[in-house]
C-alpha cells in the first residue's frame, strides 16, 4: 500500500528527540493505518486563518488544508460551536428549530430541483448513504466511477475508490472510466468512456444505479474545463437508467470561485449530492441533498437514523461556516485568488507541464512523481505546505483555506519559484 | 417500515401552531427517512443535566439518552470543545499529541491485548471498519448477529443489522442467531445458535469472518445475565476462524456499572472492540480498538484515512468525558442507582414481566407493544422521557445519564407507577 507523500518510519533526521518519542508513542497506541504527511513530519500545535504553528512557535503558510475553509480557527465559528454545546446538543428524534433551520439554508444553495437534506457526519458516509438511496430508487447496483477515484472509506465505498490501490478490491457490480483529460473534446471522450461502461455492465446483467464522480476530480489530477463537459456523460448514465451523484465533499462549498458547488460549473441538475469537509471547518459534519422523488423510497422502505448528524452542534457549525462564506465574501476570494496564482504559476515554466483548477483548487503537473515529491518536500522545509495527488503522483495539490489573499499567495509563489529552480 | 415510538405525522393535537409549522417546515426539506419520537413529539430547546427543556421552559426528566453521557451540556465537556476549537482542529496527518494522548488513554480501559484505536466519527463507520479489518484479517467474509441486531447504517452495517426490517435485506454472508434469553441455560443456548449459524455457513461455502454482538443485546431487548454467558459462543466462533466484534456503542463507557465495556463482564477478551455514542457526549467521536496482530493486514494493504477522525476537538471531547466519569465517580453511581432502580420497577408488579439490564441500561418487558407504547406516551405527557425496544417493541428502554441519581429515579418511579395504574 502507498500512499503519495506519507513519511517512511524511522526515515528523518530532522526530528526532534522530542517528536521521535511522540511519533513512537503514536505507532505504539494508533493502529498501522496512521500515516504522516512529508519525509520530515510537520508537527502542529496551533491553527489561525491561513496559519499553522509548531511547537517553537514556528509559522507554516496553509495551502493545503481545504477543510479549514473559513481558515484555521475562525472566532465566528468557534464562538457558534461553543455557545450551541452549552445549550444542546442531542439528536434529531425531538423538535428543534436548528436543524430545520440549517436544512434550509442549505437548500437554499442548490438547485430548486433537489430540495431535501440529510445530515451524516463524514463524507464517507455521506456517499455510503448516497449509494443506498440510489440503489433503492433506481433498483440498480451498478455504479460508474473513474479510474483513480477516491469517495470514501465504507466497505461500500472503498470498493467503488480504486485510489485506495490493489490492496482494496473494487466491487464486482463496480465500473472504472478514464478520468477526463485536459486536450481534445474533453466531454465527448469522458462520455464516450460512460457509455462503454455501461455497454459493459449490460452484458454483464449489471442494471446501473449510478453515475458519481467529484466534480473536480481530484484524486485523478484534477480536471474541471472546460465547463460543461460533464453534461454528455450524465445524460448518457441517465439514458441507461442511472442517476447522477455529484460528489462534491472536496469541489463544493465556494472553493471553485465560479460556483458554490462543482456540478453548477456545468449545468447540471444532479440527483443526489454529497458533501462533506468544510462544511463544518473542521466539526464533523457532511450531507447529502436530493430530490424528493429519488429519496422517498429508501424514506419508506429503509430505517435510517444519524445519532450525532444534523445535531444542534453541527448545524450551528454549519450555519456558521456559510455566515463566514457569505460575509466574507469567499467564494468571490476564490475565483480572485485563485485566477491570479493559476496565472502567476504557469508563467513559472520549468519543470511545470500544466496548470489546471478552478477557483483555489489548483493541480500543477509535474513531469514526474519525483520533481512533485521534491518540491511538496522543499516547500515543507520553506514552511509552506501543500501536497501531491493523481494516478502518477505528479500533480501538485494546492487547496488552501479560502482566506487565502494575494499577500499570501505571494509567499506560495515565492516558495514555489525557489523549489523549481532547485529541481 | 416501522419504527418502535414513532410520531404519526398529522397525528396529535397537543402540538402548537409553532410546533406544526415547524414540522411541516421539517417534513419539506428534510429526507422523509427523519422521524420524530412519540405520538405526542417533545420539542426542546436546552440541556442541563438529567433534564432538557421545551420552549416554554417546560422541564422534561430524561431517562433515555445514552449519548448524554455526562449529563447534558456538562461544564467540563463544553469548556474543553470551546478551548480546543480556538486553539486547533486539524487531521490526523501532522504530529500532534493530543490524538496519541487520548488513544493512550482510551486504550488504558481496555485489556492489555486489545492495545491500539483507530477513531472514526460515528458507530456506524466503527463498526464498518472493524468488520473491513475482520474480513482482511479472517480472510473470511461470513458475520454472525443476532435476529434484532442493531450495528449502524452504512450499507455493509445496514445487512447486518435485522432490526432495521424487511426493507433492508440482510447480506448473502450473515447469518443470524436467535438472541439470549433470560432462563434456562443461556450461555448454552446461545452457543447452540452460533454453532448452527457457523454449520450452515460451511455448508455454503463461507468462511466466518466474525461474531459481532452488542454486549447489552439492546435492539433484541436487553440481556446481560448471567455474566460470563457470552464465553460459550465466541468460543465456538473462535474455533471456527471467526474473530469476536464487542459491538461497545450502546454497552460500554461505564453505564453497566460493574465494568467501563460490557465485555468485561463476560471475562471476555474481544479481537476488536467498537464504540461510540457516549464517547464525546454529543460531539462525533467513535471508535475501533484492536490487537495489533488483527489490525496488521489492514494497515498494510488497505489506506485508511478519515478526515474527521480523531481530530484535536474531538480527542479533547473525548478527554473530557473521561474526566467527568472518573471525577464523578460515573460507574459507580451506574451501579448503585441502577440497582436500586431495578429492584424498585420489579417491586411494581403488574403488567412488567420481567425487569433485565445491569447499571443504568435497563429494559423492562411488558406483555405487548400496546401495553409498552401506553407507558411510553403516558410518561411522556408527565414529561419523563424513555422507550421501548426488543422484537415485540415490549420492553421499555430507561437509558438515563449517568449523573442521574436517586431523587431522579425517585421522579422515574413516580411516572412509572401512575403509568402503570392506568393500564
Amino acid at each position: 500500500m502507498s500512499m503519495i507523500n506519507a513519511y517512511a518510519a524511522g526515515a528523518d533526521e530532522r526530528l526532534s528527540a522530542d517528536e521521535r518519542a511522540l511519533i513512537e508513542r503514536r505507532a505504539r497506541v494508533l493502529g498501522p493505518s496512521y500515516r504522516l504527511f512529508y519525509e520530515h513530519p510537520v508537527h502542529i500545535v496551533r491553527g489561525e486563518g491561513v496559519w499553522l504553528y509548531g511547537p517553537g512557535g514556528e509559522a507554516y503558510l496553509d495551502v493545503y488544508n481545504n477543510v479549514a475553509v473559513t481558515g484555521h480557527c475562525h472566532p465566528h465559528v468557534v464562538a457558534a460551536i461553543a455557545k450551541q454545546a452549552g445549550i444542546l446538543n442531542t439528536h434529531t428524534r425531538y423538535l428543534n428549530e436548528t436543524v430545520v433551520a440549517f436544512a434550509e439554508r442549505l437548500v437554499g444553495k442548490l438547485p430548486a430541483e433537489v430540495s431535501q437534506v440529510m445530515f451524516t457526519c463524514t463524507g464517507s458516509e455521506a456517499n455510503d448513504l448516497a449509494l443506498r438511496v440510489a440503489r433503492t430508487h433506481t433498483g440498480g447496483a451498478g455504479v460508474i466511477v473513474t479510474e483513480t477515484a477516491y469517495h470514501g472509506v465504507t466497505q461500500a465505498i472503498a470498493e467503488l475508490s480504486p485510489s485506495l490501490g490493489k490492496g482494496v478490491p473494487l466491487g464486482a457490480n463496480v465500473r472504472t472510466v478514464p478520468a477526463p483529460r485536459s486536450s481534445g473534446d474533453v466531454g465527448k471522450d469522458f462520455a464516450e468512456g460512460v457509455r462503454a461502461a455501461l455497454a459493459d455492465m449490460e452484458r454483464a446483467g449489471i442494471k446501473p444505479a449510478a453515475l458519481l464522480v467529484d466534480t473536480v476530480f481530484s484524486s485523478d489530477g484534477v480536471f474541471c474545463e472546460p465547463k460543461g463537459f460533464l453534461a454528455e456523460a450524465v445524460e448518457a448514465a441517465r439514458a441507461a437508467g442511472a442517476l447522477f451523484i455529484a460528489d462534491e465533499v472536496q469541489a463544493g462549498y465556494a472553493r471553485l470561485g465560479e460556483a458554490f458547488f462543482g456540478f453548477q460549473r456545468h449545468g447540471l441538475v444532479p440527483d443526489l449530492v454529497t458533501m462533506g469537509k468544510p462544511m463544518g471547518a473542521g466539526h464533523p459534519l457532511a450531507a447529502v441533498a436530493g430530490r424528493p422523488e429519488v429519496l422517498e423510497k429508501f424514506g419508506r422502505t429503509s430505517r435510517y437514523f444519524n445519532t450525532f448528524g444534523g445535531n444542534p452542534v453541527s448545524c450551528a457549525a454549519g450555519m456558521a461556516v456559510l455566515d463566514v462564506i457569505e460575509g466574507e465574501s469567499l467564494m468571490q476570494n476564490a475565483l480572485k485568488v485563485g485566477r491570479a496564482m493559476r496565472a502567476e504559476i504557469g508563467a513559472l515554466g520549468g519543470a511545470i507541464k500544466e496548470v489546471r483548477g478552478a477557483g483555489l483548487f489548483i493541480g500543477v503537473e509535474m513531469a514526474d512523481a519525483e520533481s512533485a515529491a521534491s518540491v511538496v518536500n522543499g516547500m515543507r522545509e520553506r514552511r509552506v505546505l501543500i501536497s501531491a495527488t493523481g494516478p502518477g503522483a505528479n500533480v501538485l495539490k494546492i487547496r488552501p483555506p479560502l482566506v487565502f489573499g494575494m499577500d499570501h499567495a505571494g509567499l506560495f509563489l515565492d516558495a514555489l519559484r525557489a523549489e523549481l529552480a532547485l529541481l
